[in-house]
C-alpha cells in the first residue's frame, strides 16, 4: 500500500494502472479533511489539540489498516526526508517567520537567542554525556560516539506547536514570543548541529577539531541568516520598483511564494542552513516585501502561507501516528521489551533534565540583564517555558530517520533507536501535551482564558477583517494593531525603557532602509492604489 | 542536469549529495521568477503576452544550457506527465472553474457544449482523417489506425490562454465566456477522448465498438460531473454545518484546497475524467462554499487559486520551450529535413481546416435558436472564436509525450511526431499568438480597450478590493458585482429574455439547495462573523 508521493502515477488520467496508490492517496486526503474537522469540533475541550487529534487519526487509521492487511503494513505513505525537509519544513519555518510579532521578537532577540542556541547546546551536551554513561552501563555497546552525539541533537529539538495553541499572544505576550522564538531558533540549532555531527569525523576529538566544530556552526549561522534577509530584501525591492502604479495580485503572490522558496533553495545550493534563512527570510519579508503588495495580496500570502503550515504540520502528526506501527520495527524490539521500555524512559528523562538545565540558569542570567521588576521571569513562567519545550515532534522523527533508517530492519541497533524515538514522540505528545493546557490555566489563571477558548482562530493567524475595514496608521507590523489598542501591553510598551539597539535599529530603518525597500508609510501614493488608501 | 521534481534530494539538509539537482532546481525557480517580471513588464506592448514570454525564456536558456553542456542537453527538468497531470493541470482546470462568471456561462451552457464537446468531435475527425489520407500518401506507412486518432485528439486540444489575456470580460462578455467555456469542455473532452483511444481495441472496428465507443465517452462525461458537483456540495455541506458561529479561516481555506484536489483524486479512483470532475468542482465550490466562509477566507481562496494557476501555466510555457531544443530528437529527425517541415505543416493545416469546419457551421446553427439580433455571433465575432482556438498548448505536450515518449530515442516514428507537435505547438503559440492582438484590435475595436491594456490585473481574477468595503447585496456570483453595475452588461441582462430553464433553476436554487449547501443570502445570521456583516 505504500506510496511515493512524487511519483503517484505511472500513467495519464482515468485509465491508471497503480490503481492502489490511488487509493492510498485518496485515502490520506480524506484523512486530513478528517483530522481538520474534528481538530475543530474538539477545539473547545478542555484537553485535547489538533496535534493529539492528528496522531490519534493517525493511530487509528495504523490499526484499521494493519487488520485489513493482516499485519503486514501500517501505513498508507513511505516516510521521507526529502517530502520532510522539501516540502513540509520550509512552509512551517517560513510561517513562522512571517506572522512572528517582530517587536516582541527583537525586543527579547537575546533571550530568544540564549534559550534557543546556548539553551539547545546545554541540552545537546547533557542528553549526548547522560546517554554515554548511562546507556554504556547498559551494556549497550553497539553504539559509538556519533550515535551518542545523533542522540543529543535528535533528543534536543523541541515541538512547541502544542504549547503555543494553548498559550495566548495577547495576554502573555512575553511568554509567547519567547516560547515561539526558542522554537524557531531551536529547530535551526539542533538541524544545523545534527549537519554539522553527520559531516566531520568524531572518531577522534581533540580541542582543534571542537574549534572547527564551533567556527563551522558559527559560519552556517551567520552567512544562513544573510542570506535569508537578502533574499527578503531583494523581494522587496523587486516588487516595490516593478509594480509602482500598477498592481497585479497574482504576480505579487506568485513572486513572494517563489522567492521565499528559493531563499530555502539557494541556501541548499551553498550548504548553509535552509530552515535559518527561510526564517530571516519570512522576517524581512513581512516587514518590508508585504507592505509593498496589494491589500488583497496581503490577505492572501498571510493566510495562503498559515493555511501552508497548517497542513504541513497536521500531515506531519498524521503520518507520525500512522508510522507508529510499523510491525517490522516493533517485532525486532519485541525480543527485550524490558530494555525498550528502559531506553525510552531513559531517554525521556534526559529530556526532562536537559531542559530543565538550562531553562532555569537561563532565565536567572536574563533576568539579572533587566532592571524592571515585570520583566523579569517569574518563576511560574519558567515553569511554563520548560514546559513547553518538552515535547517532541516531527524534527525529531525526520532526524531519527536520517541518521537510524538506512538498512533498518536488518540492524538490531537501529530499529531500537527509531522505536525509541518514536516513544519519546508518543509519549511526550500525548502525555505532556494533555497535560498542557490544565497546568497552564493552573500556573496562569486568566479570566479572559475560557472567554479567548470558545471563540476562534486556534493557530497563530489572525482575522484580517480589521485591518481591512479601519483605515487606521495604526497597522505597523502585521498584529502589533492587535496589540497596541490593548491596555496591558500599552502599558508595557510605555514603562520599559527603550532598547537602545533597537531604537538606533528603527532610526537606521526610517532613514535608509524603507525608503529604498518599502515598509509602511513608506510606499509612494499612486493614485487609486489599494496599498495607499489605508496611509493616506 | 535533468532531475525528477518529486525526489529533489536524496540526502537531508545542507549536505546533500546530489548538488547538481539543487543547482537546476534553482535555476528553474529563478526563471519562473523572471518570467513574472518581464512578462509584467512587457504587458503594454503590443505583441506580446505572458505565454510568448515563458516560451521565449525558455527558449534562450536551452540555447545557453546547450552550449554549456556542449550539445549534451537543453533541459533543467525532465517532462512528466504525472508532474503535468497531478500538479499543474488540476489547478489550472479547478481555476477555470472557481472563476468562471457563472450567470455568463450558464446562459450559453447549450452554445459552449456544442462547440466544446461537438466541436472537438468534428474536429478530431477532420484531423484524423485528413492526416490518414495525406501521411499515407506520403508513405509514411508506419503509422496505424491507432495514431492516427490519437494525432486527432492531440491536435484537436486548443490552448486559449493566450486569447483570453487579450480578451476583455466586461467589454465582450458573450465572445469571453465563449472562448473561456469552450477551451475548458475542450480540454476534457480531449483528454477524456485520447483516453478512451488508447483503452480500446481499434484494429478492427465495426459499428457495435462504435458505440461502445460513444456510450462509454458519454458515462465518463454525465458520472465525472455529477462527482464534481457532489464533492463541491460534500464541501459547502461540511463547512456550513460545521462553522456555524466559529470560523476559522485556514481551516476554511485548507478544506476547500484539500476537497478540490479530492475531487481530482476521487474521479481517478473511479476511472473518471479528474478534470471535468475538478471543474464542475470549481464551479459548485464558488457557488456555494465560497458564501459560506470568512471574508479573508473568500480573499485568500480567490487568489491563491489564480496564483497557483498563474505559476502552473508559466511553468508549462516556460518548460515546452526549454524542451523543444532537445537535440536527440532533432538529430534523428534530421536526416529528413524536408519531410519533417511538410509533415508539421500538414497538420497545421489540417488544424486550421479542423476548427473551420465547426466553428462555422455551428454559429450558424447556434444563431438559428435565438430570436434577438444582437444575441446572435456576427462575422467579425465568429473570426475571433476560430481565431481564439488555434493555439495548441500544453495539453497538446501532455498527450504527444504519453503516446509517442516510450523509447523514444530508438524509434525514429515516435521521434519524428514529438518534433513534429513541438513544432506545431511553437509556431502556433508564437505567430498565431503574436498575431492575436493586432487582430482583435482589427476585428472588435473598442475606445476602452487601450485604457484597459494599460492597467492592471491582467489575467482572469479582480482585484478584490471592491467587494470587500462596499457592503453590497449585489455580489452574486464572486465577480458579477463588478458586472452588474456596467451599463453595457445591465441592458443586456434587462432586454435579453430570461432563459425559461434559467429561472427554474433559480427558483429551485433559492428553495432548495441554498438553505441546504449556504450561498448569497443564506448564510445564517451569527453576530460578529464576518460572513454575514456584508449581508445585513
Amino acid at each position: 500500500m505504500a506510496i511515493d508521493p512524487g511519483s503517484i502515477f505511472s500513467k495519464l488520467g482515468a485509465f491508471t494502472s497503480d490503481h492502489e496508490s490511488v487509493v492510498s492517496m485518496n485515502l490520506f486526503v480524506a484523512l486530513l479533511c478528517a483530522c481538520i474537522v474534528i481538530g475543530h469540533l474538539l477545539e473547545e475541550t478542555r484537553w485535547m489539540n489538533e496535534s493529539i487529534t492528528a496522531l490519534a487519526i493517525g493511530l487509528c487509521t495504523g490499526v484499521v489498516i494493519l487488520l485489513t492487511t493482516r499485519g503486514k503494513s501500517s501505513r498508507l505513505l513511505v516516510f521521507s526526508e526529502d517530502l520532510f525537509f522539501i516540502y513540509l519544513l520550509p512552509p512551517i519555518i517560513f510561517n513562522a517567520g512571517f506572522q512572528v510579532k517582530k517587536k516582541q521578537f527583537f525586543r527579547n532577540f537575546m533571550t530568544i537567542i540564549l534559550f534557543g542556541a546556548v539553551g539547545t547546546l546545554i541540552s545537546f551536551g547533557i542528553i549526548s554525556l547522560g546517554a554515554k554513561y548511562v546507556f554504556e552501563g547498559l551494556n549497550l555497546r553497539q553504539l559509538d560516539i556519533g550515535d551518542y552525539l545523533a542522540i543529543g541533537a535528535i533528543f534536543s529539538a523541541t515541538d512547541s506547536v502544542c504549547t503555543l495553541q494553548v498559550l495566548n499572544q495577547d495576554e502573555t505576550p512575553l511568554l509567547y514570543s519567547l516560547v515561539f522564538g526558542e522554537g524557531v531558533v531551536n529547530d535551526a540549532t539542533s538541524v544545523v548541529l545534527f549537519n554539522a555531527i553527520q559531516s566531520f569525523d568524531l572518531s577522534h576529538i581533540d580541542s582543534s577539531i571542537a574549534l572547527k566544530f564551533v567556527g563551522n556552526f558559527l559560519y552556517l549561522f551567520i552567512l544562513s541568516t544573510l542570506l535569508g534577509v537578502l533574499t527578503g530584501l531583494l523581494s522587496a525591492y523587486i516588487i516595490r520598483k516593478l509594480y509602482f502604479g500598477r498592481h497585479s495580485t497574482d504576480r505579487e503572490v506568485a513572486l513572494m511564494i517563489l522567492m521565499a522558496y528559493m531563499s530555502y533553495m539557494l541556501a541548499e545550493l551553498f550548504y548553509l542552513s535552509g530552515i535559518l534563512t527561510v526564517f530571516f527570510c519570512g522576517i524581512v519579508m513581512s516587514h518590508y516585501t508585504w507592505h509593498n503588495v496589494t491589500e488583497s495580496s496581503r490577505v492572501t500570502t498571510k493566510h495562503a502561507f498559515a493555511t501552508l503550515s497548517f497542513v504541513a504540520e497536521v500531515f506531519i502528526f498524521l503520518y507520525v501516528g500512522m508510522d507508529a506501527l510499523d510491525i517490522e520495527r516493533w517485532s525486532i524490539v519485541s525480543n527485550s521489551p524490558k530494555k525498550s521500555v528502559q531506553f525510552s524512559s531513559i531517554l525521556l528523562g534526559l529530556v526532562l533534565i536537559g531542559r530543565a538545565a538550562f531553562v532555569f540558569p537561563l532565565s536567572i542570567l536574563s533576568n539579572l540583564t533587566k532592571k524592571n521588576t515585570h520583566e523579569k521571569l517569574k518563576f511560574k513562567q519558567q515553569l511554563v517555558i520548560w514546559w513547553a519545550g518538552l515535547m517532541r515532534g516531527a524534527v525529531s522523527m525526520a532526524l531519527a530517520y536520517n541518521k537510524f533508517a538506512l538498512f533498518e530492519t536488518k540492524d538490531r541497533k537501529n530499529a531500537f533507536m527509531i522505536t525509541s524515538t518514536i516513544t519519546v514522540v508518543l509519549f511526550s505528545t500525548v502525555v505532556f501535551g494533555l497535560m498542557t493546557k490544565p497546568l497552564i490555566r493552573l500556573l496562569l489563571p486568566s479570566p479572559k482564558h475560557l472567554v479567548r477558548m470558545a471563540s476562534s482562530e486556534p493557530t497563530s493567524p489572525k482575522s484580517f477583517i480589521v485591518p481591512l475595514l479601519d483605515n487606521g496608521q495604526g497597522t505597523e507590523s502585521n498584529q502589533s494593531n492587535q496589540n497596541v489598542p490593548r491596555p496591558s501591553s500599552l502599558r508595557m510598551l510605555l514603562t520599559t525603557p527603550t532598547n537602545t539597539v533597537h531604537y538606533y535599529w528603527r532610526k537606521f530603518d526610517d532613514a535608509f532602509m524603507r525608503p529604498v525597500f518599502g515598509g509602511r508609510g513608506f510606499v509612494p501614493f499612486v493614485p487609486g492604489s489599494p496599498t495607499d488608501r489605508s496611509n493616506h
